[in-house]
């Protein structure tokens, strides 16, 4: 039996998702010990602590399915930013609630446009449900939104918007943004993610959650994957009218979150100093980071991330594979079309160290 | 705008799943305290402590993501049951596992086949992919396999067995599953849900993991949420062919599996004190509750999961709610069609004096 050729249409094109190499998998391959893993943009602190006293505390009831609607956390999250509670769809990280929007409203026949050197998922989803891809050309490795705009036909159902953009750190400007929303016909949906949101120049930042009343057709997504800290227990959401949540709910497996990822998510909400920490962290490292490569006369993308992509001006795999031999995880970034390139996410100054200390040397 | 208009086929025709109350919401609205539930066929013992201390061990790495192939608990689940790890899916519950099986190879005008009165999560998924629901008359509450294997047609692309069956308790027989695969023509994937095998009397547990192997269209799912005590961490899994699950993995997404569940699913396979000693209570208790039933003279469909279904002869709903007020949960299910039946899961034997004495005194 040919399973590919009885899956839906899409499955057969699709490659799996390349995720960052785990420390334990090198570890495990070289012998060694004492890797640095800079390749999956995760919050460096470990976890927050009040999120480990709300794990502890919730152990006793995990025989119990989880809270199917998400109760508390829904109304902690319009706490503390303002969202009407019944717009808010809670997903397994929000990777599942951006494919949660594409299994209820993209289908074969289907357009969808994302940008050049995009956030991959969007590229995998549109390909797992047999749409067609509208790749529009980056400019200035970031979104071109007159150019997307102009790429919207009559069967375009979704438009996906990385702000800032990974793996490239690019930023729009919210007046940018807010007059592409305002051109966009209202039957076709925009969804706007903000995974790296928190990390951004406050300036820069769009009021992307009031937006959604204006723009019914907007989706905002994030993420608990990144400054939260929470990558391993996977929680994301999205923000959009409870109209629009309302039909996602309907698509929604019931028990989608975890219990532990719900309460550690309500904890770090209220952990202010962590959150705060984890930016000036990665704001001054940052920094590190651009002098660094600038000292070396290497280019690299001016990023609004917890990740700056440098360009080696060399086939970055074999830097990559030598970095490995250093016991330094980075992510190669030839899959986006970018073979010169290496992400490296913003660790801890001693990881930073180390990265620093094993580019000179694998550079020489 | 209409989403609703908007959403691809089935979607407004779903109506989303209803969990169990929860604990906290009924002693919310009661502002009462010391609720019991018994509505939703979870392990009553608490986590396993194997379990406990994987977790407690693993917080450090919390804010990394998840090893996105699940490779320990593969390997582990491997050994445990004699499987080929390139052969299993780890999915967020195995209710994303049956999603992902419908995502993969169901779509508009294929034909999925289900017995009446089974698991619901087949239908909710039948009909949010746009597919023609065949809903096949029970005998006895259970599966009639030989008028399933007469409803398939050149359309049929997926049929779902529950053995155990939930809500009903209802098991089939190894050698009448084992003849009716033989009869089902290969192109046709048969789902064979087990997330209820390990209660079930041993004589009459199919090997159905070793069947994958004669019959390659055979995928069977199983789930760490009853008897291993893992509901709210969300982990279940599918076995099958290593080429099937191939096409699987292009379709899940990668981080769907969270890195608490992964470390608690293998400590608990490692727990047969706290395994054995679940069954063995389901075991005595359910015949406490045959007994109390019996003596009252009210009918109980035999069971071999760890709930039981009770015949009230009388609208089921009111007593619901009137044991609600006594502080007991347990679950209706009209919306099986069942509007005389109460399912009850097994309990302690505290929660279970509950409810015995709380149905006592609603019935008067």
């Amino acid at each position: 039996m040919d399973y590919l050729a009885q899956a839906n249409a899409g499955v057969a094109g699709l490659q799996p998702y390349q995720a960052g190499k785990p420390i334990e998998e090198l570890e495990r391959e070289l012998g060694i010990s004492n890797c640095v893993k800079l390749a999956s943009n995760e919050n460096p602190l470990g976890l927050s602590p009040k999120a480990q006293a709300a794990i502890a505390a919730a152990l006793k009831d995990l025989t119990r399915y989880p809270d199917a609607n998400g109760y508390y956390l829904k109304h902690k999250l319009g706490e503390c930013f303002d969202l009407d509670p019944a717009g808010i769809t809670l997903g397994n990280g929000s990777n599942e609630v951006i494919d949660l929007l594409f299994h209820t409203f993209v289908g074969q026949g289907d357009e969808v446009i994302y940008a050049q050197y995009a956030f991959i998922v969007y590229a995998l989803a549109t390909q797992a449900h047999g749409a067609k891809a509208v790749v529009v050309p980056a400019r200035d490795w970031g979104h071109d939104l007159d150019a997307m705009l102009a790429a919207i036909t009559d069967k375009t159902k979704l438009i996906c918007i990385a702000n800032p953009n990974n793996p490239t750190g690019t930023v729009l400007p919210p007046a940018a943004l807010e007059a592409f929303l305002a051109k966009v016909p209202s039957e076709i949906l925009v969804v706007l993610d903000e995974a790296y949101n928190e990390y951004m120049d406050p300036a820069l930042r769009a009021p992307s959650a009031d937006w959604v009343k204006r723009f019914p057709n907007l989706v905002v997504t994030r993420t608990f994957s990144k400054v939260y800290g929470l990558a391993g227990l996977r929680l994301g959401y999205a923000i959009s009218t409870p109209a629009l949540a309302g039909v996602l709910n309907r698509v929604r497996e019931p028990f989608n979150c975890n219990s532990l990822a719900l309460v550690a998510a309500q904890a770090t909400l209220d952990d202010a100093d962590y959150l705060a920490e984890a930016v000036r962290l990665n704001r001054s490292e940052m920094g590190r980071y651009e002098a660094y490569f600038a000292a070396r006369g290497l280019g690299f993308i001016p990023s609004n991330g917890n990740f700056i992509t440098v360009d080696l001006a060399r086939p970055a795999g074999p830097v990559y594979e030598a970095l490995l031999r250093e016991g330094v995880i980075v992510r190669p970034i030839a899959g986006y079309g970018m073979p010169n390139h290496l992400r490296v996410s913003i660790g801890t100054v001693a990881e930073n160290d180390r990265f620093f200390a094993a580019l000179d040397k694998v550079l020489g």
